[in-house]
């Protein structure tokens, strides 16, 4: 099942995506996609409806975040080799942990905000988990089973903030709109391996990222289960699992960064697709803000 | 006006401090201390009831945090030269931001659970700051103007995962009850100077760390200006800024790190006190884990 939420920010309704594509209504059956709701029994009664019997969402519709009430938001660093060396750091011997703000979560397509000021801000295309039953200590053998599904993310990240004023990564991932996940939440029983997913990531219609999930360091069981004997894990937390090389930070022979304008397209294997237009800040009022 | 909530976990209702220290029943006037109720109007329309008109709350009561629904628990680290000092790291030039997982938040007085298998669980006592109103990009002249009020908190923190295990300091700042809160959230109003307050912790009787907000590096003010130029800080959002010296870290000759049993006693002028008790991590279902 593939659920998401359509509408304007903030007055997102609840859809699924039915087997040709469309986009079928879902607030007759439920208010909203919740933690409560991917919790426990929520997903298997809608499993039961027949996405044909939904009425159909018509026209180009915004896609919003994917799950509303997401209390976590938690990344995993240098997870694929190749982008720890193309970030000068070495392959970490255990997960790296940091968090992105719950305040950066975005919708797939809407536009992404350069902080005021900002000259480095940079993209990074990663599987997202969405947790789906409380995971405290899990051990491997269970990991998965504390998992309701998989979203695409764009682990947006300005690397002065992040690297070069002091401190930890967070300043520089945690940015509004540093964060757009979705367009769907695509159920476990759909991803078959889950670590042997197809990624990519265009700038302006060129190729920057390409990688497959089966080469992260740390797999989504050995995440979950890593990151659940350091807090608990509740329903509706994200966890993101870091990107394959292509940043703009490890371009040769010099960094590039996003500029007002740039689009990013990216997308996962099964996961779907993400478009975001790079836009300048602006203070509330003066103009089109996000 | 000191705002709080009590009762069992999870089923805390609203109240606050009357003059003679006794605790009023708010909950016929408002549901919850929200963010909704403290952005704006809320706390107002509060500040208007004679508390001797509420009902009184009879007998010992369990004090939750005294605010429900925040979505960022952020936190601003080596923000007292002393302490950064005993840590042996330099004094930082801007703010150190990290964030304590949200799912760590804890009452003020509810136990604080070793981690299963840690050695190095410290203490830190320290200002908490309740936003109050959304802010981005605020600059320094205006930046009390977002803050509702204050609160004591205990930085609960693992120094290992904080330090020795890779990556941010995220890993040992989250661990659920890491982040008692409260046991009142003290409107700005009622503070008169929050630069020039006293703040202790005594372990099993002992002072360990004595401290004035006077000393910290950044004040408030210029933590929340900072902050608001890395993310929106949205009503509900709490600062915690940091911890004067004494830490178990910082002990001489050796660290010295909570065990079982030991009670952590703690204040701030004004802010009330915490008292929790250390317990080990218990498997749930195998007996009283939190």
């Amino acid at each position: 099942m593939k659920l998401l939420r359509y509408g304007p920010k903030g007055h997102e309704k609840p859809g699924l995506l039915d087997d040709s594509g469309g986009i079928r209504d879902l607030s007759g059956q439920v208010t909203d996609i919740t933690p409560d709701l991917i919790h426990g029994e929520g997903l298997s009664r809608l499993m039961q409806i027949d996405p044909a019997s939904l009425p159909v969402v018509e026209g180009p519709v915004r896609h919003g975040v994917p799950l509303s009430g997401s209390r976590k938001f938690i990344a995993i660093g240098l997870n694929f080799a190749d982008h720890a060396a193309e970030s000068g750091l070495p392959e970490p011997s255990e997960p790296v942990i940091f968090m992105k703000a719950i305040s950066c979560l975005s919708g797939p397509d809407d536009d992404v905000v350069i902080p005021r000021g900002s000259l480095k801000t940079d993209w990074e295309v990663e599987l997202g988990i969405v947790i789906g039953k409380p995971a405290s200590y899990v051990e491997l053998p269970d990991a998965l089973d504390h998992v309701a599904g998989y979203v695409l993310i764009n682990d947006v990240s300005e690397r002065a903030y992040q690297i070069e004023r002091g401190g930890t990564w967070d300043k520089g991932k945690g940015c509004d709109t540093f964060g757009p996940v979705g367009p769907w939440l695509v159920t476990s029983d759909e991803v078959a391996d889950v670590q042997n997913l197809d990624m990519w990531l265009d700038l302006n219609g060129k190729r920057m990222q390409t990688g497959n999930t089966r080469t992260m360091i740390f797999g989504v069981a050995e995440i979950v289960s890593y990151v659940s004997h350091f807090m608990t894990l509740e329903p509706g937390d994200l966890i993101t699992t870091g990107t394959p090389p292509g940043v703009g930070l490890g371009q040769k022979p010099e960094p590039l960064y996003l500029k007002p304008g740039d689009v990013m397209r990216l997308g996962i294997e099964g996961l779907g697709e993400q478009s975001q237009t790079v836009v300048p800040w602006r203070a509330a009022g003066s103009g089109d803000v996000a």
